[in-house]
């Protein structure tokens, strides 16, 4: 989406309170909705808020009706905040929109339009049964908040964030690859609440072998990303804690049998799954098949670097401690990309930063001009 | 210096706005009054600046001087700021203590204590002869400007900061080598700021091979810096860029002996010195007896790694730009330090960071405990 289209001003500052509220509700269906979008309602009658509601799961009513549910009677010649265009179609359930006109509501808010176009239409229905509608309160924030289920819709595949930590000379590891820690607990908590978002996270064997991380929420959520592993030979010990999957499931795609370790690791509940070619780009049509909305990749350099040629990065995340580790064989975040000028360099687009206790957080994202024809 | 014993909140928000007016007087010395600190003096008589000055240049009066002859007789009852402790010693010029006395002034005010134990005695001098004083208003920005001047008393070494800038995957070229430009305008605009405020700058033979930079203030300022190469065999080209000396003098410091070079360059007003054996600890320490109070290595990953090994490097200034390149061979922009595990990593302490158009600026300074027992 092209941010300068964005109109940043659109509503009152308490349609913008509302909004901000119904994302706040949105966020509790987190890691749980896909692929349907996160959404939150709120039914305001007389500038109060009379009922709630958000889509708490795949499967389960939307948020609109709930909110509905909640405000009961008070629905009538009421304005509905909603950070996603109601749906217009009988899938699971049938259509927010006709929900909306039956409740009475005089009023509709909304943060974004649908961008599927099977779904959408909702504006136009709502309209013709004489509710004023408005598009695009606190659009920038409902886009962030659906980038999982746009990326889906626009263009069949997960969104995906590469996310890597490193020292202020660009370090992930030290020259014999130790690399516990390079931010502190600030920085890891905040990478935490990132899977706690995202539905899956995706490493290489060799993160497996050599640091042998948990890849887990470490309880700060209810849920857990699918946790994946990408190894060719399956060349991995069944011991490793990501094999240990009484906290979060765990998915290995692999290209070449290893009947051996597979038997062991389906006992113990991990899924083996092959895949071939095995490839940033098999995986993400894969995971996209499977209902995959956003993942984030927690790779190393070499894979890293693999898929964002693969287009399968939309967004990088940066952790930078401000400390020098050195070393010229040193490994860095991101491998060969081929690039032979600095010119040819990958600019980063609505650059953010934020400071995590002593280290920082630099995020950007990747153009779609250079990710969208690579993504097949 | 160790920041938490200075007391943030000494005197009123005038006293501040005061004492910010001697720093902004001070600098307008820069680059100019070394192996000197730098001072600016405000006479206030009744609330109202009555007198102002500053220290131009090594040889010159010291500020206190200009202040004091432009408030005549209004400096009578009236309270001196500045940013220095007054010296109270014979040197170039007689003791600022004196002419404070002299002047009738009332009150004192001082940035910080002169750290050279020559020169100080002021304070008590003043109190002596019933002058009242107060030492460490604004103080943390009075230790900052003077930081090389500090170091040349306490160490009788020049201050050194290692700029570097980096890709926001840790890349200062491509695997090629190429690396125009990293950063855009308003950061390389930044640097020069930095070399306008520095006595001189320090690259080796191959940043002058491979990027052939100019490494002056390109007319930000009057004051350019000293253009230092440390090249062992002095294997250069006289067409080389900082070879031209009409905005800026260059300095060659070489190991051995190269006479045709040296003749040609030496024709071309360029410095050539022999210095054996040529490592950043006995260039820092030639560049002391030299009178230098503030360098700036520009160099690239070997020899920052070398400065830093050898207690040459007190601070870090690391430019980060938004974008990827990537590669593996591309170099970083410090070389070997020989830690094996994350945990010896060296850590920036008092860290900040500037947002310089599109890219970034993190600084950070290495704790004395590191570098003070590298020095000799």
């Amino acid at each position: 989406m092209d941010q300068s289209m964005l109109s940043p001003t659109i509503g009152t500052p308490f349609d913008q309170a509302m909004m901000q509220r119904c994302l706040q509700l949105a966020c509790q269906g987190m890691g749980k909705t896909s692929p349907n979008p996160l959404v939150g309602a709120v039914v305001v009658q007389n500038g109060k808020i009379v009922g709630e509601g958000y889509h708490p799961s795949f499967g389960e009513p939307h948020a609109e009706v709930f909110a509905l549910r909640e405000a009961g009677e008070k629905a009538q010649g009421a304005t509905l905040y909603v950070n996603l265009e109601p749906c217009n179609h009988y899938g699971r359930t049938p259509p927010c929109s006709e929900a909306v006109i039956q409740a009475g509501i005089a009023k509709v808010i909304m943060g974004m339009a649908d961008p599927n176009k099977t779904a959408s239409g909702g504006k136009e229905r709502l309209e013709e049964a004489g509710i004023s509608v408005v598009v695009g309160v606190e659009e920038k924030a409902c886009l962030e908040l659906n980038a999982g289920f746009i990326q889906r819709v626009l263009y069949q595949r997960p969104y995906g964030i590469f996310k890597y930590a490193m020292t202020l000379d660009g370090k992930i590891a030290t020259t014999i690859g130790h690399s516990a820690w390079v931010t502190d607990i600030p920085a890891r908590k905040r990478v935490y609440q990132e899977r706690a978002q995202c539905d899956a996270v995706i490493v290489g064997g060799n993160t497996i072998r050599q640091d042998n991380p948990y890849l887990t929420t470490h309880q700060l959520t209810s849920h857990n990303p699918l946790r994946i592993i990408m190894t060719q030979g399956l060349n991995l010990s069944p011991q490793a804690r990501i094999f240990q999957t009484e906290e979060a499931s765990t998915l290995v795609l692999t290209e070449t049998e290893n009947l051996a370790v597979k038997k062991q690791l389906e006992k113990q509940g991990v899924e083996v799954y092959q895949l071939s070619p095995l490839t940033p780009k098999t995986v993400m049509k894969y995971l996209y098949e499977r209902g995959l909305a956003k993942v984030l990749w927690e790779c190393g350099g070499n894979l890293g670097a693999k898929a964002i040629k693969e287009g399968a990065v939309q967004q990088i995340f940066a952790f930078i401690a401000p400390k020098i580790i050195g070393g010229v064989a040193a490994p860095s975040p991101v491998g060969d990309l081929e690039f032979k000028q600095m010119t040819e360099a990958l600019i980063l687009e609505e650059t953010s930063w934020e400071q995590l206790g002593n280290d920082y957080l630099l995020k950007g994202k990747i153009a779609s001009s250079f990710w969208e024809k690579r993504l097949n």
